[in-house]
């Protein structure tokens, strides 16, 4: 409880500090990838490119058994642009395209990297009443497999963008979107400047803060969730920054009553997502 | 509803027929590793190593500037056996004892393979009344890394063990003992020859079998779950495969709301353990 009535305090002070930045401030967004083109590869990736309008796809490279499948997905495909037809190549060419070990199941696409998204633009999309909103903060979490399944998550509990900062992020290579299975198409992964400045914008829409902690008193399960809820992991032992940690209305630990008390990043942002979507019932 | 009717029906029949298999036929157990010793890296997962005194210790590697932490480690250690002093090792020769890019930390071991636990050993155990009891059940799941994960929420969320066929489950490698981060050394890894027989098995000590199934029309929150649960994980994609399927007294579906309804395999197994031990408190 102590917790509680120091975050809100805070939050309290902050609401009314004339300092505070400005929506204009946080309008910036960094360009989510420096090379040219991307790779997008395995059936569901390749499959949810394809569905994306905002997408351009230059070309869709498959193995010989997967032409007919390759086809279809490409007459089906609702992409801005897209290649006449598939390019059939042997396995050892596909495979000299994608990262060692990629698991491609025959199938490969070379896109233009999605523009960056805004974080106003998703907050201009809300609307102000209705269904509580979730946006993820990962401060730090730099393993593409990670922030993957996140967005992966994200996507199944209907969060409305994840957010890292523009340093101490994975770029968004094919890993990364294989290990999202089609999520980086319907989730922004919104990249900002700083993270803590950005937590201060989403509180003047009326977002809580809640950092997840493995050393804090207070479980997700007894603290009161707000509507709007910005849900901040840090990276595995380190945490959450200091400055990240401030802003936090609340700080919060998943209640596990195992022996150990961590769980994978992944693993822990799609458990938290269930508690606070469960709760909000 | 008429999912849980079938299976508890389903369920009657098996415990009634005298064709069923009786426990000696369960006990064996695959060896773990074939090779003869395996490195364990990176802080958690040397930390737990030490810590285990299941554990043979043959060497502790360390870079210069982890001497003191290693020679901690090593004066704190509670292993079966040790070696007297940690080893300074240069940065490039370490990686070469490694798999690429492991995240070591200064830190690794070579030990000796844990002693492949069998099922029965876990059975044994069980106190007859009291605490829940939770047992994971991979079906061809494959990657290393999933498999530690879901260790590591094995271990969070006080399940029992964690069982995978001989055929369709990785060696325990350094980066699934890494993924597990200290898991490996407290939550038993059981291979089975016959995971569908295994259910039979679990079945006369009074677990039931509930399968994860994303098409399933029940949620795991609208079944009745009894104290003693096996919960049955299938392969991303393919789910679980008929036999196993067909041994599960329940097939129930995450409850999930958003555009993906599929999660990767080690949160899908989080969120199920979360969803399970909240319930039964």
């Amino acid at each position: 409880m102590a917790q509680r009535r120091r975050a809100s305090h805070q939050r309290h002070d902050q609401r009314h500090d004339p300092r505070q930045p400005g929506a204009r401030e946080h309008r910036e967004a960094a360009p989510i990838a420096t090379k040219s083109t991307q790779f997008v590869y395995g059936r569901h990736a390749v499959t949810a490119a394809l569905g994306n309008p905002l997408r351009v796809v230059l070309r869709l490279f498959c193995l010989r058994e997967n032409i007919e499948e390759a086809a279809l997905l490409l007459a089906e495909a609702r992409v801005a642009e897209r290649p006449s037809r598939p390019e059939p190549i042997e396995r050892r060419a596909l495979e000299m395209l994608l990262p060692p070990d990629a698991v491609h199941q025959g199938l490969a696409l070379e896109a233009k990297p999605l523009a960056a998204p805004a974080l106003e633009d998703v907050l201009a999309a809300l609307p102000r009443e209705g269904e509580p909103h979730i946006l993820l903060l990962l401060d730090q979490v730099t393993d593409p497999h990670n922030v993957g399944a996140i967005l992966r998550s994200a996507a199944a509990f209907a969060a409305l963008a994840v957010i890292v900062p523009e340093h101490g992020a994975p770029p968004v290579t094919g890993a990364l979107a294989k290990a999202a299975s089609g999520a980086l198409e319907t989730v922004p992964l919104i990249r900002v400047t700083n993270l803590a400045r950005t937590i201060e914008r989403l509180k003047t829409e009326g977002f809580w803060c809640v950092g997840l902690d493995s050393d804090a008193p207070e479980s997700l399960t007894a603290i009161e969730l707000p509507a709007r809820i910005a849900l901040a992991l840090g990276a595995e032992g380190a945490g959450l920054r200091r400055l990240v940690r401030k802003q936090c209305d609340y700080l919060a630990r998943l209640p596990v009553r195992g022996a150990l008390h961590s769980l994978n990043v992944s693993n822990a942002a799609a458990v938290a997502l269930y508690a606070i979507t469960q709760r909000s019932k």
